[in-house]
């Protein structure tokens, strides 16, 4: 597999590390990230990775903007100074925002925004690898007024890296993903929180407690960006959540554990399907 | 590694199957269920499994209940009749309620229970494996009446499997498997619950959705049967987290994030403990 065209990765953390190893084995690419360490260690796997982020993007083809949401808002005004014709998206998760800052910067044309379903709790270039994307579903989004070449090449960038690209509509995704991704984010977090406070440590969990604080690990940086702006959306299915496991320790107070077993056997069947 | 005795095992589960399957390479082994196609599947990895409870337990040195609390209650008369002189433990999660029922029938001598930390959310002989006990920490108490020939047979046999088994305070364990074990199976639960009615399928979400619900899998007679036991203790916690979830939920919905942030920082501070 190969991906067309000279990429430049802005950001080196899980996500634009992986994706510039990936990219270092099927195309052209170069990365910057602000942390010079990881510039170095993005060095030492083959991939140019210059000091100053002006040099890394000229001449780019396509810049994937690797970085928390805010900062994606922040690099549009430099990406459009220094590389003027290059197609640009994102792995910020949130895809509204995105698309909106590019049609203010007057980038519409050559924005499509990404959200690779694929991840990990552990952040930085050291916890990068060139198989993250392998497989995982990208869901891609575009204003009206994207050039639809620009559609293809970052979707030729997801399948050259393995990936499945496929097109979503940017409201219904992200309305999608207050329950799919910001809720197990929150609600993992504030079950680990409980659990520091009654000084149980990680290592007394079995694999299933493990499993389900394992968000917990996640970037504080990256979600207080998404949950700023996503927060809202995210709250009415908390509360939801919330009333559920209240009502639920209500019945467990009274002895009342075959409730929950019934919800248990539906949630198993849906674990199935 | 081996482990001395005949041992018979009840209950051919993800416990008990992976117990039944570890002892044919580690000693001499019977096995038993209630559930045919599980004797046949036992049988088939060349481990005597007679369709008889009573010729299971015939000679045996020592008896595993891998059942469900209920039928751990239920099976010791079986067993003081027809194996007196085996030490007895079990593998129900939790301990006190096993140590109270072996002391009621009169076993408290040779009875120590166990609870392995370790399974899966995948129940039956199917998705037993030789290897699950390797590595993995055992709780194991005993009652003051208790033979120490007998807690030293029984920690002779998690020993012989790989496992590392500590002594453990059986009321404390029991309080502490509220939040260790209690709490996120219900979370998990809920949240599972929650998605499925949003009709979001498992497959749409991402690795750390899917770890954040994967005990929504598990076996709800099991569960049933702990949380009859053990719901009380467990609601005060779930009730506190339910309170920390509308208390995150009112923030989200003002648009602070950084609260969230806050909580994240610290407990991607407490995995890495």
């Amino acid at each position: 597999m190969t991906v067309p065209g000279r990429i430049t990765v802005i950001g080196l953390g899980l996500m634009g590390g992986s994706l510039a190893r990936a990219l270092a084995g099927a195309g052209r690419v170069a990365g910057w990230s602000p942390e010079a360490g990881e510039r170095e260690a993005l060095g030492e796997v083959g991939v140019h990775a210059p000091a100053s982020l002006r040099e890394a993007l000229e001449g780019a083809d396509g810049v994937v903007l690797a970085t928390p949401l805010a900062a994606v808002r922040d690099l549009l005004s430099m990406v459009l100074e220094v590389a003027p014709e290059a197609w640009v998206t994102d792995v910020a998760s949130l895809q509204l925002p995105p698309l909106r800052w590019a049609r203010a910067a007057g980038m519409e044309e050559r924005y499509a925004t990404s959200h690779p379903m694929t991840g990990g709790e552990a952040s930085g270039f050291a916890a990068s690898r060139a198989d993250l994307y392998r497989d995982a579903p990208v869901w891609v989004s575009t204003t009206p007024g994207c050039d639809p070449e620009v559609r293809t090449a970052v979707g030729g960038l997801w399948t050259g890296l393995g990936a499945r690209p496929r097109d979503v509509d940017a409201e219904r995704h992200d309305r999608r993903m207050a329950c799919v991704s910001h809720l197990p984010q929150v609600v993992a977090t504030h079950l680990a929180a409980l659990l520091a406070d009654r000084d149980v440590g990680p290592t007394e969990l079995g694999p299933g407690g493990r499993d389900t604080t394992r968000l917990a690990g996640s970037d504080p940086r990256m979600w207080r960006d998404i949950l700023a702006l996503a927060g809202p959306a995210a709250s009415e299915d908390l509360r939801d959540l919330a009333r559920r496991l209240e009502s639920e320790a209500d019945r467990l107070a009274r002895g009342d554990a075959s409730t929950f077993a019934e919800i248990l056997d539906r949630t198993r069947t849906w674990r199935r399907t």
